[in-house]
């Protein structure tokens, strides 16, 4: 992994990761615990829903979403925190057999106010299938410490 | 499980969940998935860190939410899908032992354009720790069937 501080994530900067494949298994395991609804845990009646067959929970593919940024996008020696996020879309569902991947752009990256540490820094997520197609997008805030002096 | 349509969701209703409990072993193993980051998964290093201990994952807190979101405040006679949400916020993190419950207020509810059956409802979900504390708030949008004729 690249060590990696505030100062290396500069508006415009793009970064991608590993593509990451997602099973019928893990999206009714994550369903059954958090997102008990039938058009993720249950193949047969979901075939005969909106949505013609078994989707992941939107949540499953925000928390796929945040393992490929903390892999690809965070460092262990910088990440400190995050406040939130805006703007949270999903786009196209997800299926079994569907593989994600991330590309984060920088919008915005500031010095903290309150830590002079630390900056701020806002950023476009999109997650994006096989196909190329855009199934979700967020903006979240990260909390990213200074490179030492 | 109340029956619940469209029609049930007005503008001011206040909807609440039964409380569910964050244990350690849950937390770790979330992170281990979703969310690599020590602050989550090593009790150790998180007792160095800025939190002073474990801490949940803010996406575990989110499919937490969703948990009490799908049971407290959907129904599965009638609930469609969701396009998204706005202005999601981390306010205090949440610690093994934690006991978790959710507060839903209907913002804004609308009939569809695109789909008669169906309208557009707009809410701020509002989870608590057992001390009453706001530990995370958003602001989704519920695609939600209308009662049948």
């Amino acid at each position: 992994m690249t060590e990696r501080y505030f100062e290396d994530y500069q508006p415009g900067a793009v970064f991608t990761s590993d593509a990451i494949p997602v099973s019928k298994v893990e999206i009714i395991d994550f369903a059954r615990r958090y997102d008990p609804q039938a058009m993720h845990t249950d193949p047969e009646a979901a075939a005969n829903g909106r949505f013609g067959g078994l989707i992941a929970s939107g949540w499953h593919t925000a928390a796929l979403m945040m393992r490929m940024f903390a892999t690809s996008f965070l460092a262990p020696e910088s990440s400190v925190a995050s406040p939130g996020l805006d703007e949270l879309r999903w786009h196209q569902p997800v299926r079994p057999g569907d593989v994600l991947s991330l590309r984060v752009s920088v919008i915005e990256a500031r010095r903290s106010r309150s830590r002079p540490g630390e900056g701020v820094v806002r950023s476009l997520v999109e997650v994006l299938n096989q196909r190329g197609e855009l199934v979700m997008s967020l903006k979240p805030v990260s909390l990213i410490a200074c490179r030492p002096r």
